[in-house]
């Protein structure tokens, strides 16, 4: 986090979004290519405001409480190529260019991998790459 | 809602997902052929349960806090053709076929029409037919 960045926290573009009681808005990112559906996320201000000011794909990790740079361990990092605000002003949809073509951290170009058949899931995706080989140090 | 769909809810399939706080779940909808993002709305069991069964997207809305057919007032229902769910098992994903060509309620194909650029949200689709015209009794 750098003062560029908490400055533009009061920028007009922020204000304009419906952020809930959490501070937080939902985030679909999506393959600027493909169209492919990647992740599901969350953003807070200073995530969003980051996330354009770098270029990249920046969120905010409710489980964690803490900024996430997609990738920031992986290297699979997201260009950000767009950046879209849905009708109610309560969710945001990034347009990303993958790097490494795997966004999911088991390995998979998508964390949407599981296909609903005969009421059951089934893993319809191959995994790309062990993630042991992708979080090793 | 009826008995069929009741004795559903207690399916393996739906008790895999992990619903949150208000047994909600986010859903994003996605138009099977282009692959354009389409709305970002919410389920609970029942309304999950139902879209499998009547083969249409349905979902629950929190605003007025009822089960929402969409495009019960509008005529554009979305042909469910596919449900994912990804891999922390907390979103789900519909892939639809929208009828009409029009998911938003301001009368455009998609919700998410408003892009950023220069720090600003530009309205960058059209809009299709009269919101009006639409929901005219």
């Amino acid at each position: 986090m750098n003062l560029a960045a908490e400055t533009d926290l009061k920028a007009p573009w922020l204000d304009a979004i419906k952020w809930n009681e959490d501070g937080l808005v939902p985030v679909i990112t999506q393959d600027y290519l493909s169209g492919r559906v990647l992740t599901h996320a969350w953003l807070n201000k200073e995530a969003l405001a980051l996330a354009q000011q770098e270029g990249r794909a920046v969120y905010w990790s409710r489980s964690r409480a803490k900024l996430w740079r997609k990738g920031e361990e992986s290297g699979f990092i997201q260009k950000l190529h767009a950046t879209y605000l849905d009708c109610d002003g309560d969710t945001v949809c990034f347009m990303v260019e993958q790097i490494g073509g795997i966004a999911c951290h088991t390995g998979r170009e998508s964390c949407f991998y599981r296909k609903l058949e005969d009421e059951q899931w089934h893993n319809v995706d191959p995994v790309l790459k062990d993630p042991k080989a992708i979080y090793a140090k």
